[in-house]
C-alpha cells in the first residue's frame, strides 16, 4: 500500500466517525490479549452493520489495502493482529453484537459476529439452553467460527463447525458479496456447504458477520471426578471404557500431568489440593458426566461415574490406581489454572497437538525420552483433551535452567516435536488454535501439496486480491 | 464427446478387463434402484484401487469425457445415473470395498467408498460400535458422503458430515490429484476443511475413494413409543419437552400422518396395527430413547420415556391425547413401511423438505388448505423427521382420481409446494436427498445468486473441465 493520508477520513465516510478508532487507542487491537504477538495497524475500523462491512471491503478491494478481521483478539496464533508493516487495516467486528435472537423450541440463536460467548450463554440460560463450547477465554462468536473452536467438551458437543446451522459472510470480491443464510436448518443438502468451509478459515476467505447456532439443553446434573491411571499407556482404553459405559453422559476427559498440576497448585494457592499431602500423581484425568435428566428420572450420573471408575480399579488389569470424587467447580478451577500456572514456571514453548487418540501414549513416551536426551532442562507440563486426542504438549524453559532462553533452540524443539507428532504419529500441529503467523511455516511443511494447492485455489476464489487475514494459503 | 469406438479397450487398459462392464450388464448402472430415472452409459468402469480411479480420471480429462461416480445407486434425485446422451461413463466405486479397518479404542473405521453401510455395521458390531446413520436403503459409504445422508437418527448422531473424520478423494484436474487424509483426527484446524466441503457435493467436485468415520457406542437399552399429539401445532413444543427432559437419550422423533400410516398398514398386512380397531390417529410420533448405559446403571430409558410422555398428557394444556408404548422393532417396521405403502396408493409426488423446526406446523396447515382448494384429489401422505425439521411432504395422485396423472399439473404442484416451503417458511427443497437432475432446476430458482456464484467457482476449481457428476453448479 502506498502512503494514504486520507485513510481515516475515507473510512469515516463509510462507517461514521464512531466507527474509526483513534490512533491513541490502537494498542488493544494491535496486540493479542493471550498471545504476545503484536504489529502495527494502518487504521482500526469498527463497522456497525453488514452493509458497513461491505463498504469497507469494497474500499479495500478498490484500493488494494489488506484487512485483518478481528473479534475479541483472544486467539493464540497471531491471526487477528496486523503485521509489522503498518499497512493493514484491523477490521474489528465487535460492534456487530446486538442481542442474540433465540428460538427456544428450535434450539437456535442468531447472533452477530461480535457477540461474546458469555453474552450468548447469558441470553440462552433462562431458556434452559447453552452454546456449550467450553474454553478458557471469552471470544466472540465470529472469532470462534473463524478458528473453529473446540475446547474441553468437544467429546460430547463437537466443535463450532458441528454446531453452525448457518452464517452470513462477506467475501472479498469486487462487490463484497454476501454468502450464506441464517434460516437455521438442521438438515439441508440443497447446495454446497459453504458454512463448513468458512468455519476454521481464520478470516482468510471471508468475514463472518452473523451466524445461526445450535444450542443444547443445559444439563440438570453433573458429576466430576479425578481418575488416577496406573500408567499413561492405559489412557485410550480408559476413555474407551468411559464411552462404552457412560457414552452419552461423558462431557469431558481432560488429562493433566504432574508437572502441570504442581505448577497450577503452586501458582494459585487458593486452589484446594485434591491430592492431600502427597502431591499430584504422575497423571490425572478430570472426568465429567452430565445429564439433562433431572434427579427424579432415576438417572444418577454420580452413581454411574462411581460405577465405571470402580470397575476400572478392580482386578489385576486395573486401569486406575485411585479415583477421587470432587466438587466440579473445584476440579475445573484446577484445570483452568493449568495454563497460567505453567506460564509462571518459565518461558512456555506451547503446543496444540492432536492425535488419533490411540496414538497419544506412544508419542508422549517417545518424545519425553528424546527431549530428555537433547534438552534435559526442559520441563514437560502437558495437559489435554484425551477424549478427542488433543494434547497441549507444553514445554517450559525454567527460570533456573542452566542455559538462558534461546530462540534458536526453541525453533529446534518446535521442529522436532512437530515432526514427531505429524510424521511419526499421524498427528496435527494445530488442533484447535487454527493457523496464523505463529505456525504457518508448519502448514507449508506438513500439509500435503495437493491439499495446499486446493486451499490456494479456494483463497483465490473467495479473496482474489489476497486482502483478507494473516494466512495466505 | 465424439464417437469413441476404442473406449472400452482404452478403459480395459487402465483397469483390466474385469473392471469394464459388458454392455449386456449395463442395466443396473443406468437405472436408479429407488428412483425411476434412467439414462444410457457410454461405458461402465469399475476401478479396483485409488490409482485406477486416478487413471480413469486422467483419461477422462485428456479425452474430455464425462464421468458419473456411482455407489449403490440408491439415491433419489438421479445424481448417480448417466443422462440420455449415451456419452457419459459410469464410474462405479463398488469394488473399492475391502474390509473396514477398525480402531475400536479410537472409535474409528477406515473404509473404501464402495463399502456398504450394512457391511461396516457388521464389522463394527462385535466391538460394540456402529455407524448410526439410519435410513431405508443400504447405500455405499462413498454415496452417503456424496449425499451427506441424514436419516432418522440425525437428532442424536448428526449427518454424515458430522461423522466424517477424514477422506481421500480424487479431483478432476490434469493429474487427478488426491486430496484429504485418513488419520482420523477428531480435532484438527491445521488447514481448510476440504472434507466437509466435499461431503454433500454429489460427486460433482471429487470422487471419494476412502473415508475415516466416527463410530458410536451401541446402545444397550432402547425404549420406543407412539405419541399421539392433540394437534399438529403442538409438535415443536413436544420435541422441545422431549429434548429438555430426555436430551441425550432422544434418538428419533418421527412424525407420521394418518394417510401415510393407513397406506402402510393396508399395503403391508403383516404389520401389527398398534392403534387397535379405530385406525390411525390424525398424526403420530414415533419416539425413541436409547442409552449406552446398561440396565444395572440405574438408567431406565423406558421409565424416562413414560415419565416425559405422561407429563405431556397431563393438565389442560396437554400436548398428547395418548401414548402407546410399543416394541421398537414393530414400530420401526411401520415407519419403514411408509414409503412403499404410500407408493402403492398411486403416483407419488415426492418431497424432501426441511424447515426451521418451529415453522413446520404453519407450513403444513397453509399448504394443506391451498392444495385442497387447487387439487382436492391429491392426498397428503406426509411423514418426516420432526427433531431436525425434516418433512417428506409426499402427495399421492390416487389411482381412482377424477383426472388422469398429468405431468404438467405435477410440475405446478412442485412449484407451488417448493415456493411456499422456501420463500414462505424458510425451508429447504432438499433436506437429505441432495441435488441431481430431479431437483436441480429448483437450485437455480432458490439458491442465492452469490451462493450459486461461489459454488460455480468451487466447481471450476475442483473440476475445471466440468467432467464430474450430474450437477453443474
Amino acid at each position: 500500500m502506498t502512503a494514504r493520508p486520507s485513510l481515516e477520513k475515507d473510512l469515516a465516510a463509510l462507517v461514521g466517525e464512531a466507527g474509526v478508532v483513534a490512533r491513541d487507542d490502537f494498542a488493544r487491537f494491535e496486540q493479542g490479549i493471550r498471545y504476545g504477538g503484536a504489529g502495527r495497524a494502518a487504521a482500526v475500523v469498527r463497522p456497525a452493520s453488514v452493509e458497513q462491512v461491505r463498504a469497507v471491503v469494497r474500499y479495500a478491494y478498490a484500493a488494494g489495502v489488506r484487512l485483518v478481521p478481528q473479534g475479541a483478539n483472544t486467539g493464540l496464533v497471531a491471526a487477528s493482529t496486523p503485521d509489522e508493516s503498518g499497512e493493514q487495516i484491523v477490521l474489528s467486528l465487535e460492534r456487530l453484537a446486538g442481542s442474540p435472537v433465540l428460538d427456544p423450541a428450535a434450539r437456535t440463536a442468531v447472533v452477530g459476529a461480535g457477540t461474546r460467548l458469555s453474552a450468548l450463554n447469558a441470553a440462552a440460560e433462562p431458556h434452559g439452553l447453552s452454546f456449550p463450547i467450553d474454553l478458557g477465554a471469552d471470544p466472540t462468536i465470529g472469532g470462534m467460527i473463524a478458528t473453529n473452536t473446540g475446547g474441553a467438551r468437544l467429546i460430547r458437543y463437537g466443535d463450532v463447525r458441528h454446531n453452525l446451522l448457518g452464517l452470513e459472510a462477506v467475501i472479498a470480491d469486487e462487490e463484497a458479496s454476501v454468502v450464506g443464510d441464517l434460516r437455521g436448518l438442521r438438515k439441508n443438502n440443497s447446495g454446497l456447504d459453504l458454512k463448513s468451509l468458512l468455519a476454521g478459515s481464520g478470516g482468510a476467505l471471508a468475514i463472518v458477520t452473523r451466524a445461526c447456532l445450535n444450542l443444547h439443553p443445559l444439563p440438570r446434573q453433573t458429576a466430576t471426578a479425578l481418575a488416577i491411571p496406573v500408567s499413561h499407556a492405559v489412557l485410550p482404553e480408559l476413555v474407551r471404557r468411559l464411552e462404552e459405559q457412560a457414552g452419552e453422559f461423558l462431557t469431558a476427559a481432560e488429562g493433566m500431568s504432574k508437572n502441570a498440576l504442581t505448577a497450577a497448585l503452586r501458582h494459585a494457592p487458593q486452589l484446594r489440593n485434591p491430592f492431600g499431602g502427597g502431591g499430584p500423581p504422575d497423571y490425572a484425568l478430570l472426568v465429567e458426566l452430565c445429564s439433562t435428566a433431572g434427579p427424579d428420572s432415576g438417572v444418577d450420573v454420580e452413581q454411574i461415574l462411581m460405577g465405571v471408575l470402580g470397575e476400572c480399579m478392580e482386578g489385576p488389569d486395573a486401569l486406575l490406581s485411585d479415583a477421587l470424587v470432587g466438587r466440579g467447580g473445584e476440579l475445573w478451577a484446577i484445570r483452568h489454572a493449568l495454563p497460567a500456572g505453567v506460564a509462571a514456571e518459565g518461558q512456555v514453548i506451547a503446543f496444540d497437538l492432536a492425535f488419533p487418540r490411540t496414538a497419544l501414549p506412544a508419542f508422549r513416551a517417545e518424545m519425553t525420552a528424546e527431549l530428555a536426551r537433547a534438552w534435559p532442562f526442559l520441563k514437560l507440563c502437558d495437559f489435554g483433551h484425551l477424549g478427542d486426542g488433543g494434547d497441549h504438549f507444553n514445554l517450559v524453559w525454567p527460570k533456573d535452567a542452566p542455559h538462558p532462553y534461546d530462540p534458536a533452540v526453541v525453533l529446534q524443539v518446535r521442529d522436532l516435536v512437530y515432526d514427531r507428532a505429524v510424521h511419526g504419529h499421524g498427528g496435527s500441529f494445530s488442533a484447535e488454535h487454527g493457523l496464523g503467523p505463529y505456525n504457518i511455516d508448519y502448514y507449508r511443511r506438513y500439509a500435503a501439496p495437493a491439499d495446499q494447492a486446493a486451499a490456494a485455489g479456494l483463497k483465490r476464489l473467495f479473496d482474489p486480491k489476497g486482502l483478507l487475514g494473516r494466512v495466505a494459503f
